[in-house]
């Protein structure tokens, strides 16, 4: 048996270049980078001189057929997911694919069929967030019944700031050939994760999604999102790049209680000593004046807080760990690479109600979405060529 | 001219009694009771033996003719604000309307367009949280530019708990011939009147609403809006009477700043020393990592907090006495009777949307919405029948 994991590391952007570090510095367990990879000279050069003993590769099939790695990572642009990993997994290398695991569903279902063919080998996303201790206390409160069934969750986020100059970095950028989208592809997943990771999957979305709002894109700088859970819940989620002074602020209702997360920060708790349905039946309209008009709310509920430290950083470290711990030993993972549909499948649901004007169900159309999606590519393309 | 305007209270449930008391306790300024009516025999018991001094009639249109009044308040139940109004303006008696100023706007564009006709009478609508300062000081910074141009609004207000008990408390309330509707009908028409009057009325709205959610009703008890203002701005508006850890959060985000209202008693702005339009412009992203990642903040922006007290009661002395004021020296009215339409608007295209299941234009179509909720009552009616 291995002892250490050997991991490629396919393409050496921001991303890339952080998990390089991380693992150079010994500061993830059980990995060892076994190889680079990435199109760019530029990469190769600096690559090649600051660590002369791992093999860079210029494409990703020479990596994956070098026999240098028993694992790789894609932090690749995100249509590339599926087709990296598929070829990976094919070469019978573990996969971990960088969120989001691809930009439309039909693309992802098929990495999770054929990672399904290979169910001896590890496949997971990167869904650094559900390390995130905060979280993960959320989806242990909701798991446990804390505050009952939910009737409805709330969540703003739109910490998500990206000013003109984000955008004009490079051309592929915030493009629908691309990236396949703005803010729900590379911003907002992770939270569109988070969301149905602790609340479930909703059955409907009506959007209304603002392309190029306020910044001079073609993709999404602006979305409000309804969902629909199917069994009376509703929920809300809204999400933007445009908003300097953003707001973080998930809240979730059940029939025993509240849950109010702000800015990642903090949990505030609030447990009912009863059902809600219980005190709706049993409180008479006198009681209830009573106690709103300034009577002692304790009598219904208790209230706990929870504030935690910002992890950034220690949240992918985890995620290293707990992907190379599942090969090693069999740890259970965090995020198997299944889960990588659930977000996609919101994102591509959100943009087909707006590009629609409709509400849409889950799951989606995917032939409809992908004509839809690439009737956008050909806009763009055309668009392009008149500038 | 008239010393004090001689006031005539038509319903004698919650609200009146709550004004009689104001008024005969001299809480209010140049206002006297000069009549009471209700239908109901114990009032007239109650109200002559505690005021033997002031007249007691049992419809309103003997109130009305007595000449015991200079002007009315219409405490009774929603749909006969407009008749009753009409009625009273026809008369030359100037009209004070409970909100909300009807259920459907063609009735209520039928009060405005004949108040119109009526241009040296007084006619207002009880908008009562028009007067917190809490409220004034929110417009006042929008109307000043404070935070520039609204971008989005955001207002979960569910701060709103009623048991079953409240509904159980008569046969008219929470059903469709009664009052008209629910939560939107009933406890929401401050907040849709407070929104429109500080961010103006939307152009679409597009809601999820259910009806008897939490609760044995036929009308509705927990709503999801989504606004589009017509020029990019998007809303959300959340309400419900099932929330009895209720939420009140009023956020709005404009180009220049954004505001955040919690529980009606703090105001949190926000003020960017720059537009954002401008920050996105030329500031780098290499910037923008900076300052996010535990940057001073206070570079591009400074916070002020505004706490307020709880001022019910007050509120409706307020509006009271304005309404005097207008009749007796001209003095500016707080919610002028033709501002009742919007916040009636804006619940019916809510219910509306909900019930043809997509986005609807304002102004909706009068008779569309008035077949459907015509269809409502007779359902409700059938449904009774069964019973």
């Amino acid at each position: 048996m291995m002892e250490k994991v050997r991991l490629g590391i396919i393409g050496l952007g921001a991303q890339g270049g952080n998990y390089t570090r991380f693992i150079s510095e010994g500061k993830v367990k059980n990995i060892v980078i076994g190889g680079f990879c990435d199109t760019d000279p530029d990469k190769r050069k600096a690559y090649t001189e600051k660590y002369p003993d791992i093999p860079f590769y210029d494409n990703y099939t020479d990596l994956l057929n070098s026999g240098n790695v028993d694992a790789i990572v894609t932090t690749v642009p995100h249509y590339l997911h599926p087709k990296i990993g598929i070829a990976a997994l094919e070469r019978n290398i573990h996969t971990l694919v960088e969120k989001p695991a691809g930009v439309y569903t039909k693309q992802v279902n098929e990495l999770n069929a054929f990672a399904e063919s290979k169910p001896e080998l590890t496949f997971a996303v990167f869904f650094n967030q559900r390390t995130n201790p905060l979280y993960q206390k959320v989806k242990e409160l909701i798991d446990d019944g804390e505050i009952g069934d939910i009737r409805r969750t709330n969540w703003i986020i739109t910490a998500w700031w990206r000013p003109q100059g984000y955008y004009d970095q490079s051309e592929w950028r915030a493009t629908w050939e691309g990236e396949g989208g703005g803010v729900l592809v590379n911003q907002a997943p992770h939270q569109l994760d988070l969301l149905q990771w602790i609340a479930g999957m909703p059955k409907k979305v009506y959007s209304v999604v603002k392309y190029g709002y306020q910044r001079d894109i073609a993709v999404e700088d602006d979305v409000t999102v309804v969902l629909d859970y199917g069994n009376g819940a509703t929920g809300v989620f809204i999400t933007a790049t445009h908003d300097v002074l953003g707001t973080n602020r998930f809240e979730i209702l059940g029939d025993k209680g509240k849950i109010i997360v702000d800015d990642s920060k903090k949990i505030t708790i609030k447990r009912l000593h009863n059902p809600e349905s219980e005190m709706s039946n049993t409180m008479s309209w006198a009681d209830i004046k009573k106690l709103t008009g300034g009577g002692d709310m304790s009598q219904i509920y208790s209230e706990e807080v929870l504030e935690f430290k910002s992890v950034w950083g220690k949240q992918h470290i985890a995620i290293l760990e707990n992907f190379a711990g599942n090969i090693l030993d069999g740890t259970e993972l965090v995020a198997p690479g299944s889960d990588g549909i659930h977000g996609v499948a919101l994102a591509n649901a959100i943009h087909l109600s707006s590009w629609l004007g409709k509400e849409v169900e889950l799951p989606i159309d995917e032939d409809v979405f992908l004509a839809e999606l690439n009737k956008k590519i050909q806009e763009e393309k055309r668009a392009l060529v008149e500038k």
